[in-house]
């Protein structure tokens, strides 16, 4: 069985370093494609061409132009492979248009010591049912961003009084998370999970499209499967950017990526 | 007056898109030279490849191999240069090694807006003269860290046990820190400062080295004169890696860098 999600992100060899893919209209959001998921785009390409590598440890990404629905290439350039990692530069274009250039270090996360310590918290959640789920967005606003119909969302109904007009000031979104073709997460996945919520500036009363200039995913192991908790906070917002990072914990309990973007805050 | 870190981190233009730098001996830590001192060098040299772009407002660097003290070349590539910010890659070589690779956007940070909403907390510091100095590190560490004397820095005494075999715990460090030679903070000089202090696994109970795969900087605003704040702090060690979150305050209390570095523990 194949997932939509895999055959949206999928790549096809044109030579070495070159792959072509096609950009899902169902990815849009506003006048452009969501961030997360032409990562994961770019992130597949990268693991094409590290076949020993599999797995996104990290992953850095300049967005410089909005993508569009429809064709595009991904060119990777491996700059360091060696030992346990390697690096590679990657741009993702559409006609002669750079939309996002990237560098990541890739490895086998399955290889990895098991030696956790984490001290951050778990989001504390209400279950799933008590939860709002964002089939609940109006239509006007679905109609906007069609990458809502990707999502089974729920939202933790103290984070979502922005969607009545009541945003609580705090800077915090959180949600359950999982796609609705019923594919299982996974280090690729979480590439567009870091970037699929709606911006934490909701939460401070500022609706709109935050453009993202750099958003940087750490994926940290390998998630289990089921029900993903989404975290997403911003701390400073100051010269017209804010940051805004997002933890991404599995069913399992652990904290399996962490990312962090500077985006440009929504005008008025 | 020229100070002596202008001096350190000073490039010298070989072409139009290449620069020449001399790695500072003072700069070294253990069997390399610091990151932070290698990203401003690398910050340089794209702020003179973009005059009416003179700050750093993200940045991203790979560490691909340790450098040492001596030549370097830094090659500029401008990625997209339109509007208010510019985004170009960067690769520091010291023969035909590259050491790091980078992506930066470069924007001015006078001409963005004041609107300022940080609800992150100021670090909470005893004035400098009652925290404890980095002089008083002994000489067997100062010998193996040569870059110690390029600070002045003032640790939070709640945050020094592991220099007397008691780390807390609670992977957290902070300092009050500037440069001796009384060179002023500016956006250059944070992206040194982001990495200056020692691992935060110190407070874990792990010292040694922490060589980082990837540390990304955020430049907010453009730093008062004075005394700066620096907190470092990890929440998450698994597979073998830790995330490294900084913040940089200047003696306005505004939070003027974050960031964010992925580091492989210390090894035993």
């Amino acid at each position: 069985m194949t997932y939509e999600f895999d055959e949206q992100i999928a790549v096809t060899r044109q030579d070495e370093a070159t792959y072509g893919a096609d950009l899902a209209a169902g990815w849009s959001v506003g006048g452009g494609i969501n961030g997360g998921y032409l990562l994961a785009v770019v992130g597949n390409a990268l693991r094409h061409t590290l076949p020993d590598k599999p797995d996104p440890i990290v992953i850095s990404a300049y967005y410089l132009s909005a993508a569009v629905a429809g064709p595009a290439t991904v060119s990777v350039d491996v700059r360091r492979d060696g030992g346990s990692v390697a690096t590679a530069a990657a741009d993702l274009r559409q006609g002669d248009d750079v939309r996002i250039t990237a560098l990541a270090t890739y490895g086998d996360l399955s290889r990895l010591g098991d030696d956790v310590r984490t001290t951050a918290d778990e989001p504390d959640m209400p279950p799933p049912g008590r939860c709002v789920p964002n089939t609940m967005a109006p239509p006007e606003v679905r109609a906007i961003a069609p990458l809502m119909d990707r999502f089974d969302m729920r939202f933790h109904p103290d984070h979502i009084g922005w969607a009545v007009g009541e945003p609580s000031g705090n800077g915090v979104l959180s949600a359950w998370f999982r796609l609705v073709d019923g594919r299982e997460p996974d280090p690729l996945s979480l590439l567009m999970v870091v970037d699929a919520l709606p911006p934490v500036t909701f939460d401070l009363g500022m609706p709109g499209w935050a453009p993202t200039l750099e958003l940087t995913a750490h994926v940290r192991a390998r998630p289990a499967p089921g029900w993903l908790r989404v975290r997403h906070a911003t701390r400073n917002m100051a010269g017209g950017m804010f940051e805004e990072d997002c933890e991404v914990w599995d069913s399992a309990g652990r904290l399996v990526a962490q990312s962090r973007q500077l985006a440009r805050q929504p005008r008025p």
